[in-house]
């Protein structure tokens, strides 16, 4: 659900996520978001985009498990090819971007994140962030690992992706995966107060220099786009792949029940 | 003005810019800077490069805005061309360079800065240093985007170059934009003790060090740099990024006056 | 010598360095590395690999430097080739592979510790880690250069290759050179510690994200070994360096004296 908010500046949209029960992204709700999120982008009087989460202590728990689970060669296709555009949508954004982390953001959940200009999380040490595809038994797609070496360089990338580390938001400040923490109640406030500065830089200079620093790394993934679907849908069919997850979401419903 | 000093060791040239009001470089001040540069590149005896400014508190203010105001296309181009070969001669000289920067040194003042292999800043908190060129509405061009890149990393590039960042003496410190701060009064005199670490290397196994690590962002601009004189007059000639330029030097003299 | 440990988990195999007095990499050594390397690389049950010492005081010092010194175009050819093979099978390993370097380690030293996967280090303050080839009048491999551009980023590499620079374990911590600091009597307590993070993670997706983030620089050397091997042997076979190795074995060969 996008909206716009009494404090933030005119030109602002905010994106309130809202998938009961964890966010996660399902097929519907990155075709819904990437609906929205075009929209905004051909909106000539919109200028910025805050993305937060409207459910309590999660930003976002990911991708959906259940679209990788036990589905034909066909969904999964469909299924990555909309991931593959939310990214593509949000790190090439002509919008000055935002995100206002009120809560844990493991794996996918970091593709929003990631891809914004601006990262400010809840300074709730019960929350965490990172990519830990690898202790699922699987692995970040080369674009989300780019996303992340463009953000906290080569080292601190090697060490988080291969132990799939989710960081509390002091140690994701301190790696410089997040740029800022805030109280839990002041995030929005603060998003709004970050919005300003980064809407105070004329649009055309600021989407030149944007564009300048990921052009490199979006046309990596625009160019081998199918290449990287059939790649997906390989590696998540093996029979191997799809008894971990099997197993992970028994250990989900175990958690919930 | 080049010159060398007592303090500093045997074979090190030392740069005073001084261009008053505030060491704008002009295509003048290029051209001969160019020429300087070439001579000291040239002469045998000659190992180290100090760059400073003989204009109190400014250490340059960068490119020279009347040059980019209702010129013609050949005036452009030419200006450019020397902008560009400042930047080749100096991130790609075979001598120890050291930056003293005694003063702010906004946009194209951080040209010759950044190229520098060592930067050394006065810790005035007056001072300040930073690729602020977003807010003229103007974008620095991708050769000083790189050479940002390798001195701060990624991360760091995004937020400085979209927001137009200027940052004091500390926080250039903290993100690494410079690699020391000293008392004003004793720049020189720290420079050349630098200057003496970096000339007990070795020329020949400095210089290939130093090449191994710059030449792939050298020949990106040597290789495309025809296209890149195009594409600067083609955006300094809109009419909307002229009318932002002279509104700027209608504050500047203002501010003068 | 290779080996396994009482406190490291199964699938764990030790290397301690042992060629008196220093743990020069002579290519007798480097061969019988290489060998010992590929067969744990082969062998099933192998999972994770520690590299440390058996020589106090000493990692590493580096490549023999009588192999380099006086010798036919072949035989330098040989050792080179042996050394980028060292190399190639430890930062490419399908390992997980920890550098608990309890002595100093300096130029080719870190070609073992820049490798691994994860680096502990002694805090002992005698002791120091960084390439300094050239105050030898030498220079690193390319290769060797990008393992440390992946490890500490463009900035630090471009001052710590071209000033040589040796780092105490608290500067090498700074810089992020390693990873940690132990007490010296704990290192390989803390290295099977460490091990068991990296062993919780499902091998193959611990490999796809480790291949993602080192295959461009593998493929670098690999796509250019012969080249690399007679760059070397005509740098080294020169007359200027041929007298500085052996002006500087003879300075060793005094101290040890």
């Amino acid at each position: 659900a996008a909206g716009s908010d009494a404090p933030f500046p005119a030109g602002v949209a905010v994106v309130r996520l809202q998938q009961p029960p964890v966010n996660g992204l399902s097929l519907a709700l990155l075709t819904e978001l990437c609906l929205a999120l075009q929209k905004l982008e051909d909106r000539r009087a919109c200028r910025g985009l805050v993305f937060t989460s409207a459910i309590p202590g999660i930003f976002s728990a990911g991708l959906d498990i259940t679209e990788m689970c036990g589905r034909s060669e066909e969904h999964l296709g469909e299924f990555w090819r909309a991931v593959q555009q939310l990214w593509i949508l949000l790190y090439g954004s002509r919008l000055a971007t935002v995100a206002a982390i009120n809560g844990s953001s493991p794996a996918g959940g970091c593709l929003v994140a990631l891809s914004c200009d601006y990262r400010i999380m809840a300074e709730n040490p019960k929350y965490n962030i990172g990519l830990n595809e690898t202790r699922l038994g699987i692995v970040a797609p080369f674009w989300l690992k780019d996303s992340l070496l463009n953000t906290v360089g080569h080292r601190a990338t090697e060490r988080s992706l291969q132990l799939g580390l989710l960081y509390s938001p002091q140690e994701a400040l301190k790696i410089g995966f997040v740029d800022e923490l805030v109280p839990e109640e002041k995030i929005l406030a603060r998003a709004a107060e970050v919005m300003g500065q980064w809407l105070a830089i004329p649009d055309h200079a600021r989407q030149l220099s944007k564009s300048a620093l990921r052009k490199q790394t979006l046309d990596h993934l625009l160019m081998h786009r199918e290449a990287d679907i059939q790649d997906f849908v390989r590696f998540i069919s093996r029979d191997a792949i799809q008894k971990s997850l099997q197993k992970y979401m028994a250990l989900l419903k175990q958690k919930q029940a």
